[in-house]
């Protein structure tokens, strides 16, 4: 694969297609050449700050001519190294095309530029009933949201961003443009090039444009927050909820040292125990009946002391201490990095994978907050590693290792939402088998035969 | 591309391998050589019944080494020509792999033989209060389902194959096997080999085993049968219900010829009016205030005459009647052929399409039944053409080929749920334009470069 440093033309020529918007500095190299992950930086030659899809394919041709990498980044939330330049070359930042293209009311769906993110695109929705409601953490850009495949908290209602990317523009590594999809809801129109490149990291094409799915905003929505005796009566009883056709909105799971972390946060003082976020969104009525029917689910499993919350203001505040989990985690071990785990099972087995985790945990003597997207079979530990300590370090990816293994032993999956990246290369491999990861390196070659996408991220060459 | 016809040592080995499995007898290689569209029968040169993925792999190695075209089956149900062995070959019959491989109630998921069909795992899961939603109006298979992105009535509601399909085993050209997905929920990991092969339509690989996600049976169903004055009130009820985030489980429109159809092949009595078939899925309290904000809006509509549903054998005559409606739109001439229509346009523009496309009917001098899935924007119109009546076909594919380009104008897409096949192949080049058609050709070239995978489907070479 092609490892050139940029030459001394293809910057000349950047600077005249960019002017400012093209920086070789230091510290802009530096900012994009480092991201939320535990894997070491990695410095693109220059950054550019593209405002169009013409302005990409333009870039693209030159990187192509010289046969020099290119990475796209949006917000840098990554936690699986997609934006490292781990083999150089030009970091194509797309956070200046952050126009809402269109949106369109009637149909329920919105264009918007890659560089839009997802509370841009809600605050833009605020008068109009309407809603986006994929939540990764961050506040992505629905440009790495797509390219990601990100969900988050309403997964488990909503679907992903598979289910609701509806269409994408995307420039391919020669600088040609692509439509994919069209505003229809479905379609069967030849091969799902919209499916392929959601979730295709950046490796096949740089998505400039994204069209999604937008959702009335219900009449009613009602949060809650439960907490129980141990971490299964908690999942069970989100599992025992969807298997009884309750459609949950929301339903997530923060362990008691999740908790603790968040209270010292968010400054809440939420009970110190395993505990669910739930939220139920329909008619006034059906609302108080799945909230009802949850709530006798929940005291058979040892669930108590519903704290309602139906005001916007306290939802907004309950989600935003679900949100922050993440950084409060952090907090726990002050100055340290995180080696997040991202498994997703068949929820069947969800307990069961927890359990072991636990079990996994003490045996190593390890404490680490532990929540997820139970509803979706989806969860994460955090393992908190001080920069330096290698010992720790090698400790957690063994642990992660371990979990990773026995997510795929329950037909489940190395990452529910996170991506494959830099760190889960040998994982994707196991779960792909020999022939799957075939096609997708046939699939890499077919469309980027120099290589130059984002090279290094879901397999190296 | 190869169009050899099979060589004895293939027949011969076929037979080796499969005994009275393979057939090159003429009655056969006719069945399979004819199906439910407009096009002309094409035979294979033998017919094979497999009955394991083992074998596809060894069918398919045989074929890849004499370099013969392999064309796969299921209930043969396509309306788009995709089962015709246009380059001869040798057609893969998959309907004796017909074993439900496991069922896991509390995880909501099935894992079947291709050759299943839907009513086949309807009935296997008739005990288990769970049910798999998409129901094309034929009893096609899951293997079929998938491979052409089919949907139909509860799409509105529970998605297509797109969304429903979660792993997939299948065979590639060289014989090789791929598992593509796990029975997680949702996941990340790398490139989405299922919803590629998800409506390839047997071109990339031959889908073995199908994966699919499962509903648990709501507590209360209820369908109602309303009619109206025209076609746009009751389109413009599904819209707005829609748009109010009505979970609407089924919205069916039929207009006047397609309800006078009914009514003479089901022997049912409804008004010959443009009518909606709607159907409400949820708890009993849910559904009775779904149906009663659904009944203002179709009453400021102008719909009227709403005739209830509740009991399980009224709501499958009702069902039974609209799957029937193809049938009986056929039986409106005795003995001709359909030219199926299947566009699929944003839900605002779903009114203004269809009115144009009733006012191109009405400057032909034509009447075709219309009816469809209005609640995702797609319809299909019924054009009738008696065998050898050339003129008659060419002004039907004249009003299709104005409707396709009229859809496409408003955003949409020339098939909602039939897929490309033979016929719509240069509507699809229009679509995805020559830099996503020229994506498309690279995945196949790049995963079936002999294009032995039912070659001349989706695009020519």
């Amino acid at each position: 694969m092609t490892t050139a440093s940029p030459c001394e033309p293809l910057l000349a020529a950047l600077h005249a297609l960019l002017g400012e918007r093209m920086s070789t500095s230091e510290a802009m190299r530096a900012h994009h050449g480092h991201d939320e992950s535990c894997h070491a930086d990695a410095l693109p030659d220059a950054v550019v700050w593209p405002h169009s899809t013409a302005e990409v394919s333009a870039i693209a041709c030159l990187c192509s001519q010289h046969g020099v990498p290119m990475v796209p980044y949006g917000a840098g939330s990554s936690v699986e190294g997609h934006t490292l330049a781990i083999h150089g070359g030009i970091c194509i930042d797309l956070s200046q095309m952050n126009r809402i293209v269109a949106i369109h009311e009637a149909d329920l769906t919105a264009t918007v530029e890659a560089g839009v993110t997802r509370m841009q695109l809600n605050r833009e929705l605020r008068h109009s009933g309407l809603f986006f409601p994929i939540d990764p953490g961050a506040d992505a850009t629905l440009g790495g949201m797509s390219a990601t495949r990100a969900s988050g908290t309403n997964a488990v209602r909503y679907g992903t961003m598979r289910e609701n990317v509806l269409a994408l523009t995307a420039v391919l590594a020669s600088g040609e443009v692509v439509h994919t999809g069209t505003r229809a809801r479905k379609s069967s129109a030849g091969y799902d090039l919209t499916r392929l490149l959601v979730g295709s990291e950046g490796t096949l094409a740089i998505i400039t444009e994204v069209t999604v799915r937008l959702y009335g905003m219900p009449d009613a929505m009602s949060a809650a927050v439960v907490n129980f005796d141990s971490v299964t009566g908690a999942v069970d009883t989100v599992i025992q909820s969807i298997q009884c056709g309750i459609p949950l909105a929301r339903a997530e799971m923060l362990d008691a040292l999740t908790m603790q972390a968040v209270n010292r946060h968010s400054r809440t003082d939420y009970p110190e125990r395993p505990t669910l976020f739930l939220e139920f969104h329909g008619t006034a009525d059906s609302v108080a009946e799945q909230a009802a029917m949850v709530g006798e689910l929940a005291a058979a499993n040892g669930g108590g002391g519903f704290a309602w919350a139906t005001r916007d203001e306290e939802r907004n505040k309950l989600w935003q201490a679900r949100h922050n989990a993440y950084f409060a985690g952090l907090q726990l071990q002050p100055g340290s990095r995180c080696v997040a785990t991202d498994v997703c099972v068949p929820i069947s087995r969800l307990s069961e994978c927890i359990e072991a985790t636990y079990a996994d945990l003490r045996h190593e003597g390890m404490q680490a907050p532990l929540f997820g997207h139970v509803g979706d079979g989806n969860f994460h530990l955090m393992l908190l590693v001080q920069p330096g300590d290698e010992a720790a370090m090698a400790q957690a990816k063994a642990v992660n290792h371990r979990l990773i293994q026995r997510a795929q032993g329950m037909e489940g999956t190395c990452t529910g939402e996170h991506g494959i990246g830099i760190g889960k290369q040998p994982y994707l491999a196991a779960e792909a088998g020999t022939h799957g990861i075939a096609m997708m390196r046939a699939i890499k070659l077919a469309l980027d035969p120099a290589q130059l996408l984002n090279p290094g991220k879901i397999f190296s060459y």
